[in-house]
């Protein structure tokens, strides 16, 4: 019987660890091979307090053996499936855990544009974070490609930064400032990237020469896990108090998977903080 | 004309200047020297997500660092005065700054006791801080008086270091390795310090040879410039919405200084990311 059963191995789960271990609490993180979600791929983080510039990789490796000084166990199996209400989940190899509390922390996905080349580009030219990774092309021409509130941001918050930026999405939504198209990307070019195909709305096919392709064209949350176990808005996304508890008494849901406003790394291990707390409090009135 | 100006040094306000400097904003920190504000005061930070152990001072000297690197302008001066509606602050030396939106990050102060003496025997005899100032009192004796976690963990820590050490609070709570007594502590005598009157529960009254009375009683937030201004509660803590925007827009308040659950410094930062992210969307709509 664990304390506190953490699903995920970013920085809101980590977090978590870190201050449940702390507190000498029976904590296990379950993370599948690659660790650290969605930061754990990040090559050059400069937007964490702390670190002027450190990778994903390091930064996740740092909290993990934080986490792992406090006592935390880190097992490297993902989870199949959690019962909220009875607080067990089971792993891949079909064994059952049993906690106390449930902590999940298993993130987003970004959303591909589906271009060839495009996971391979990742990091050279492709990007689906603009606050991460827009400070590495100023004065360069980007594109925004996507489509929503998010791609609209994502060019708003380039303009002050890059040179040229072609926001591209279809329906003729406009960013003062930049250079609108209504279109679709339809080719990346170069490796890194140097260019990319898109054909407007009339058809005419243009090549715009840009560093960086932004994607914005959204997240999706990993909630398979708990569908149908706690309340979530209409994309999944999961419904938390202010501590972090889901509609599941003793469940938690911490970082990117949450109905929030800003997903950063920084704002991920506060919730892991903030849910370690609350679990503590959960855990000490029973 | 800033775009933004933000009070206070610590992890919120540096936090908040990293993010806002990255979105290429004009953007200034106020902070009187020492820099930091209880963060950088903390010997040995533990729980801060990414290190093993850091120190206060290099934390937020990174953190520093890291918002002069994006061009944010230090100015290591305080504020006398602000005025919301207006967006204006005026320094402590007469000057005026005006900006799109500013950002209180004042955080908080340990409470005194209130006896006569205490404020002047400040740095002579009385200190708020034991990781700060606990070293200069090896092998002396010493007493801390307070209530709560924070008082037991200055007593912990100071046996480590100091002669006898006195542990003097209301209801009989008890360090081992201390000298326990369920008191008050109603005088201070010397200055510099050399001891101090105590009544314990029972009415009885004794003087106590010490060096240095270490005060742990508790924290209050440092709200002078934005009162009457903003809606609080009745401790003076700042009520803000989920983007930490106060009563007024694009008057925000972060990190210690806001009621809120967890008062950490990974909860400070995130307060500190998420209005800046509010702050840039905010002034966009202007």
């Amino acid at each position: 019987m664990y304390d506190a059963i953490i699903i995920g191995g970013g920085p809101a789960g980590l977090t978590a660890a870190i201050y449940l271990g702390r507190a000498n609490r029976k904590t296990v993180v379950l993370e599948p091979v690659p660790a650290g979600g969605q930061a754990g791929i990040i090559n050059d983080i400069v937007n964490y307090p702390g670190f002027a510039s450190v990778s994903g990789y390091e930064l996740i490796d740092n909290m993990m053996k934080q986490a792992k000084a406090f006592g935390c166990e880190i097992l490297y199996s993902g989870a199949k499936s959690v019962d909220a209400a009875a607080k067990t989940v089971t792993l891949t190899d079909g064994k059952v855990l049993e906690g106390r509390v449930i902590i999940v922390a298993t993130g987003c996905k970004a959303k591909s544009l589906g271009l060839s080349g495009e996971e391979e580009l990742l990091g050279s030219g492709v990007s689906y974070c603009a606050t991460c990774d827009g400070g590495f092309f100023k004065g360069k021409n980007v594109a925004v490609a996507g489509f929503g509130q998010k791609a609209r941001e994502a060019a708003e918050y380039l303009k002050g930064i890059a040179g040229k930026v072609y926001y591209i999405v279809r329906g003729g939504d406009k960013v003062e400032g930049a250079e609108n198209l209504d279109g679709t990307v339809t080719a990346l070019i170069g490796k890194p990237l140097n260019a990319i195909e898109v054909v407007s709305a009339d058809g005419e096919k243009r090549i715009l020469d840009v560093s960086c392709l932004f994607v914005a064209a959204g997240y999706t949350p990993v909630t398979y896990l708990i569908a149908g176990q706690v309340k979530t808005d209409d994309k999944g996304y999961v419904f938390t108090d202010e501590n972090m508890m889901t509609s599941v008494r003793g469940v938690f849901a911490v970082g990117d998977i949450r109905v929030k406003n800003l997903r950063q790394i920084v704002t991920a291990a506060s919730d892991g903080a903030i849910a370690a707390q609350a679990a503590l409090r959960y855990i000490n009135m029973k």
